[in-house]
């Protein structure tokens, strides 16, 4: 029996002592020249998107507890793009590493459910561990992504405060006395309190931007059963200490996600002398010794 | 040069002379047993799906202006299924049918543009001519998707008010005197007016839901540039008096999806006697018949 999902992530930080996330964002402009040579139809381009991806699998796999692929890039060249994920799934699998799969995907009833039974769960097409969804058709709904998850032994991680400055636009707007990511926060928490695992975290996480720390503090608060998933740390201008009131008081509660500044790091003048391999473990190591700073994890 | 999404809607909504779209919504239970026979394996589910609607589209393309793909179905089964919905839009686009593609996507920044990339336009990966969105990140989330719909003549539909009865949960909370629903309409009418076509109506159209009339009925005398998309209708309950509030005077400004009600017309005791395509073409001919009872086109 698979443990809750939320159970294996605190297993996977404790032994590689570091809350970081890498995120898989292939773009094109962005990829070493070399990955870049084979030609630029939607099939060779998601074959450079596989090798990209695998190439840096095999240097953070043994680093990070998790990896968190975005959806969007692969979708961008098709289905060739989506075969291309599959791969790059099946090898992250292989190789151990947790898979949040940042797709934000949201509907209602039985297609909120397709959504969820094609992603969520080893035995599912995409076997994802963990799903990102959006929360706007309210809390009916998050549930059948609930109860896919649950079934399976996967999480998921709702959008409640964004990294964007115009998530504010909505998420900032107050109504009865709380604000709407209140309002998200407290259904995701009570999601997450029902169905608490032995590391005392549920079934639903949140996503919680680095780039509001105060509302970080406050949600951590707000929200004792519920993992976060932080984006906006790094290129998005979070910083260790923008992310320090993310985690518990056993340095859990918070995975921290870099996407751009490791997995581009060939493209940092630091990093000029080396491959671009060896530029992906040296950002995340840099990372992770940026952030053992503020999360000490017991 | 390619004419504006909503004029070309507007164009096909006259010519076919009625608002329905046939939501694409392949569910493996509800298949005729005829096209279930090859296997259910993931490629072989996929390719009953791309069967059912290619035979779908066979039967409505010259009877609506537009069909209504959901992505989340195809995403089931892999990117077996995602190269099966590839072969369902290749199937569209030479019928001439418009293809709105349900798939709420949303991000921020570059990854938006990514999936407005991957989504819109005949030049895209998935060549479709709309694409429906989220709007919980906000007023900046929205500004890549705009930004590609406009520079190739494509549409968005962006979720305003829903048909579910969780939708209430966030969408009709009160905040600075109007509801959430009302902020991102007015987002939506404000990107709509700054784009109008020739049609008079803009880029952005807005998903609001059947089940709703009385909202239907205010958001159309508060969004006069915006599309509406009109889901609930059939099978989740709503009646043609139902949507009925959301046409301007011409009888145009409204698409109503009917899904299930349609695409799975052969389980029906009214048409029992017919085959399953037949069942299909007597579901629609009666759901045009429904709905030329409250709007009539201009």
């Amino acid at each position: 029996m698979t443990q809750p999902f939320f159970d294996r992530l605190t297993d996977q930080v404790r032994t590689k002592k570091t809350p970081l996330v890498v995120g898989l964002d292939p773009r094109w402009s962005s990829l070493p020249e070399t990955l870049k040579s084979v030609g630029d139809s939607l099939a060779e381009k998601a074959a450079a998107y596989r090798d990209f991806s695998i190439g840096i699998l095999d240097v953070v796999a043994p680093l990070v507890p998790a990896v968190k692929p975005q959806v969007a890039f692969f979708e961008q060249l098709g289905w060739q793009g989506m075969q291309a994920l599959a791969e790059v799934i099946d090898h992250a699998r292989k190789l151990g590493v947790l898979l949040v799969m940042d797709g934000k995907r949201n509907d209602i009833g039985s297609t909120a459910e397709g959504y969820a039974d094609g992603w969520l769960g080893e035995s599912s097409a995409w076997r994802g561990d963990a799903l990102t969804v959006s929360p706007y058709l309210g809390d009916d709904s998050l549930e059948p992504f609930v109860q896919v998850a649950s079934d399976r032994a996967a999480g998921l991680f709702v959008l409640v405060k964004t990294s964007n400055p115009g998530g504010k636009m909505l998420q900032d707007l107050t109504a009865d006395g709380s604000t709407i990511y209140q309002h998200v926060g407290g259904l995701v928490e009570r999601l997450a309190a029902d169905s608490a695992g032995a590391c005392g975290y549920g079934v639903t996480g949140a996503v919680v931007g680095a780039t509001y720390p105060e509302q970080l503090g406050e949600l951590r608060a707000l929200m004792p059963h519920t993992w976060f998933l932080v984006p906006g740390y790094g290129s998005q201008g979070g910083t260790a200490a923008d992310v320090a009131p993310a985690f518990d008081a056993n340095g859990l509660g918070a995975i921290v996600n870099s996407s751009r500044a490791i997995i581009f790091a060939h493209a940092r003048d630091e990093f000029a002398n080396l491959d671009w391999q060896q530029a992906v473990e040296a950002a995340t190591r840099k990372a992770i010794d940026d952030l053992s700073s503020v999360a000490t994890i017991r």
